[in-house]
């Protein structure tokens, strides 16, 4: 697959309010927007750094992968996303060297995107997601 | 403190051969680099993606950092790491925001780049390393 740059760094809270506190004034990123999405049970806040964003994962329901995460792990880091140029393709050929995935096809997610995840099983316990970002139809 | 981009994601990896072998063959990246940090007991592999490096982290010492957090919580994502313009004056903006910091004083890390952990308990479960290229002295 064609990796552009890390998409977006997904980081497990339990009070998005205060991790945005600390974000904004430890670090002196701005959050510009917040988003809920209901597909994965979250609220999400998103900072820019570079060319890839900070994603501050809520969970909006306890039984939702970032709620069972943070009964499990605590609060921390959670996933990468890396930028693919082609999400089809990216799976395929994950597919092709033997790498698991959650999503065989892709989902939507935050802020407009296509991705899909591969399972921690095939990447030594790192959860990892590609994605895409979805085109307009005009 | 001014942060220009996302410097590195580090990785705990309890293989550091077989981590590699799966960012290469499923991602389609390329170990660049191994580099040994005697002062973090680390073994160290880089990828590039965009300005971003991803750092796969084999302990070479079960009481080292890296060997306790796989100890605990098996392999995964491990830290961030932000790369600030003046590492002193981000380590002073973070002290001065009630932030409390594993380094009072930058360390010599990998790649030379000067470095600073934050404490977690700071970031809420989430280690942030502050880093500033090392200049080379002519």
């Amino acid at each position: 697959m064609k990796i552009s740059h890390i998409e977006h760094i997904g980081i497990a809270v339990a009070d998005l309010k205060a991790s945005i506190k600390i974000y904004e004034e430890v670090f002196g990123l701005k959050c510009y927007k917040i988003e809920e999405v209901p597909g994965q049970k979250v609220r999400t806040a998103f900072f820019k750094v570079g060319d890839t964003k900070i994603e501050l994962l809520e969970s909006t329901d306890p039984e939702g992968p970032v709620g069972k995460f943070i009964e499990k792990k605590g609060e921390g880091l959670h996933h990468i996303a890396f930028a693919v140029e082609d999400i089809k393709e990216g799976i395929a050929d994950a597919i092709s060297q033997g790498a698991q995935m959650i999503n065989q096809e892709p989902v939507k997610g935050a802020d407009d995107m296509l991705v899909a995840f591969l399972h921690p099983k095939s990447t030594r316990g790192v959860l990892i997601e590609i994605c895409e970002k979805e085109k307009q139809v005009m």
